[in-house]
């Protein structure tokens, strides 16, 4: 029994909200449960120093936690002076994920930048932040062809992210914080709507994971990621 | 005509929702029109090293704008490595607003942190800041005082703030982005609910004030202040 | 009684020292008392980038206190590698002050740096910096225009500062350090040399302050501020 | 072909020298071909202050590359001031591959931290920097043992690292840097001796790979570090 | 002739003004000719972590330059994030020359910090620094002996600096701007009044400096300091 | 008698072995006995701002040390977030030494950095670092002058480095660690081929030094930077 109640297989409650914040030329409310990350696409129109004159654009991302997202207040990192070395590596993440979806030479010599931040987080913050990063560099996208500044849609397909582990002996779905924190093999898969693997991080916690149980983790996964591909179309608009 | 349509003496719409995240023990969506600002209160058991043993607790506050709060992306600070002027200015400000309203003997060797995240912003976020955090506030102090951590409410009255200024030569209340882009003098205003000023900032913007205007625009903070102590009242449940 | 033994409307003595350090356009030892600080006016041939080709100056200010200028000694912001929240505060007041003076279309594509360094600190440092900066920057105006680097004179008034108080009930002009440290309110005002306010910042240190309050200490700060006007005329070789 | 001549299968030479310098208690040279990588284990008598008085003990990692550890220099990180993002998730993932094989409890309070240094890169160079720091790491554990200072060996197997990918189709093991440049999927894979995962981290570069393609590259990695562990069994004096 | 018309072995005009600011144990002025530093010398009831509980005190110095001290402004180090190799090796210069004439353990467990901060530069800013630090040292140790927190005094002699350099082929004394830019050789001398050497840093710039021009500077230097160590004694009211 | 048995005026055993790695222009592995530096000489086509468009290149260094170089584990200055005062001290001395024997005009706009970079210390790291980079810095020109992309040789002659000391009252050459730790007076000395010094550094550590004791140390150390000018001719091919 997960301490949600849910079935090894099942999602939590996913909601994908458009046009959250209105700045932004996407802007999306992603919620996986409990956890809820603001994503929003910042169109600019310059590329990094290592592009300048190359023909083609970019896709980066950021990634932050308000200080009272957690259990704990944690430190501005802000205040600090530096991000930590896991926002980093999240957004990291996050910036690879979405260019594995987009044809940067047709995006033209600008910028999208894919602001994620954590408003309330329980367990899966950076599979929710690619999941909802993607409707809003869709937004962004149409805006862009909207406004007829791109000639062809940039984007060939779409991307979704969900965290699978194993919790007391069993493969399951979309960990949220109580599960997360003793899960012995935490894995986070990112696929697209061909269905395959764009990124896979896996680490075992404690217990070192068997051929046979990455196989169960990453089917469980391929299901949970094609519920979130249709959430995205939905909200987005198009059929499935 | 004001750009907005409203009255010179017009509040935006405000609205106060608390509980908006579920970790901290105060936390409150406050909007005043387009300008809204996340404010959590975190209470921790310890005292800033400078206050170690004197018997007394701290109020502090953390002031941020999620990077596309605004209309042109602007750097994340944790990115770039330190606080702007403007951030610390009005973190240090709100500190001592919500300070003003509090015994910090009767609030124990405790801490109570507010962090205000703006995560849209249409002007006056550091008056919605004030006027928000003191609704967060409160909602920690009810934790508290629920948990028997305090004897008694180290709250004595309320704070609310407010901005004013002159636009096209007419004092105006509660400006938004528009009027805050293009008036002569700005001024921040907080005050109490016994009508008294906890703190005056006015700045003049290429045309300096004269008394009789300065006394025309602190009539409309009052009035505007007035409502705002009433939005709290009436967010935390208390009679007028 | 005041501890200094001067009346409520007593300024202390104030001592403006032209051309103290070789090297500037500008340099001022200001002396309110024993608060003392050294204001330099750097001209550069430059203007920040957010200005590059519009056709204006831009004048700005940078604050700092030796480490020593206090009873006991602070640590130097250069070696804890940030300006704190203070300093920048202050120097944001400085700049905006000076700039409320000048008409930076008239100073052409060039910047003008106010350095406020504060040699021994007694109260008032900031309010000190601005009247002594404004000096310097005359100073350094003069210097171009003899350099028939500019054109007209793009100062179009004199700027001053002072602050007041509450203590002990009643309101003092230009509080020493021994009248901040217990001050139920303390404010900051400049202004120009036709009445006008440029800037206010009244707080309230555990006492929120009454409007009769406020119009007494700005009758306080007005009456001061008129004779720093003299003392800088005076200072410059101007008649009264 | 491979640029190297090497079969899809083959290892580069690999080379692990013990005793490289002199101070630390496990310092390890390790070479994948031309990548080399100085690992040390530094044992000290502390824990950091999240971990004081539980009880048991930590073992943390760093990582480094030489400025002119590449075919074009990079700026130094130390006057950068700030360690860059790849760092920050190379070291924390060397970290957790260690941590998978400790018993910390069995270490008592104190803590090993594996610095990696990279003195010239050709690919792998976080691959080459576990496979290193293991025997670094075992070498200070006997170290303690010798000096008595442990009761019993907390170390409960052995753990390797190497790249796999897909090269213009291929799946091909421990990518060079001129195989790493172009490949179209990069995968960095951590096992244990008992041939269970430690951690898997694929990302695609440019073609998202299939479920076929990811237990290609799997087996290729199996393969690989069986010789990897064989390779620290030997250096480390163990039968195989 | 020299740029300034003065003798080979002719110091610039020198003047020690102690109390030159009220707070700090001990403060002076110093001026070689228009190099101005004022030093400050502030007691410290602590020592830094490595010392504690050692039984004996610390002496250290910080240096900085005021932003307009030289002929074009320098950025602010405070702003800048840090401070410059040049500030950091001059202010270990002077700390280890002061403590070359203290005895740490009569100090007893305190510091003593000299803040050396440049109001004017115009050449040899390092050795007027360590010069005039002697004298605040002084200062403050006659503030402890009267406080009796001291029982024996903990300085067993002075200590004094000056600069020697080859200018257009001929060895000169005490170099001032002018001369220091276009120096072949330039070198820092720190003598106590034993006539022993407590520093020598020899920098040929240009033009390497054999042992009989280096032989000639040392006795510019020895004559140079002794005029020097006369000047402290007079400032400190010594005899002869 | 020295810790190590060594005779006075005896180095440690040097070595010097040139393409240690493999990408940079110049790569040497220094040894002085159990002190081993890592010089890498790489040049980048363009130099600092402050000499855009002079018609000349730059030569400057950086210096780090692994942080389990010494007995006891550093603290990493990438991950602190800034060097030392002693590490800015020696790449500045180190730069310094270098750029006394080119021809800064001859080399063209062009930089060469030496990056030094201790992999394990025994004393002397510094004067190793000079004597293994001027080394590498040949290597580089080396590489320049066969790549046609200088006309002629900008070396103008060799520079290498020694420490020299008073231990227990004898003056000795080249320190190791022991007798660094607890030498009177530590003085290290660059000179070139010509038998003239380019700098000298010299600090009493508890003993003022006499000028005889002086003559003594530079006698030793010219002795010893004559042997260090034969090894590096030796290891260039050079006949001596």
């Amino acid at each position: 029994m997960r301490p949600s109640g849910r079935a090894p297989d099942e999602l939590r409650t996913i909601r994908i909200t458009r046009q959250f914040t209105k700045h932004a030329e996407g802007s999306v409310l992603v919620e996986f449960g409990d956890t809820r990350v603001l994503c929003t696409a910042s169109v600019e129109e310059r590329v990094p120093p290592f592009l300048k004159g190359k023909g083609q654009g970019w896709i980066t991302a950021e990634y932050g936690m308000l200080p009272r997202a957690t259990h704990t207040r944690s430190p501005r990192e802000a205040a600090k002076g530096k991000q930590s070395g896991r926002s980093m590596e999240i957004q990291r993440l996050i910036g690879r994920a979405l260019r594995a979806t987009v044809d940067l030479e047709a995006l033209g010599e600008r910028s999208i930048t894919l602001d994620c931040d954590v408003l309330q987080a329980d367990g899966g913050t950076r599979t929710a932040a690619i999941t909802g990063s993607f409707v809003a560099l869709a937004d962004a996208v149409r805006t862009l062809l909207e406004r007829r500044a791109l000639k062809k849609n940039p984007l060939h397909g779409q991307v979704a992210s969900v965290s699978v582990g194993i919790c007391k002996g069993v493969p399951v779905l979309d960990l949220d914080y109580a599960e997360d924190a003793d899960a012995e093999t935490d894995m986070n898969v990112v696929m697209n709507d061909a269905g395959a693997f764009i990124e896979i991080q896996g680490t075992a916690e404690g217990h070192a994971f068997r051929q046979d149980e990455l196989d169960a983790l990453l089917a469980l996964a391929r299901g949970g990621i094609a519920s979130l591909l249709d959430k995205q179309r939905e909200a987005l608009g198009l059929g499935r």
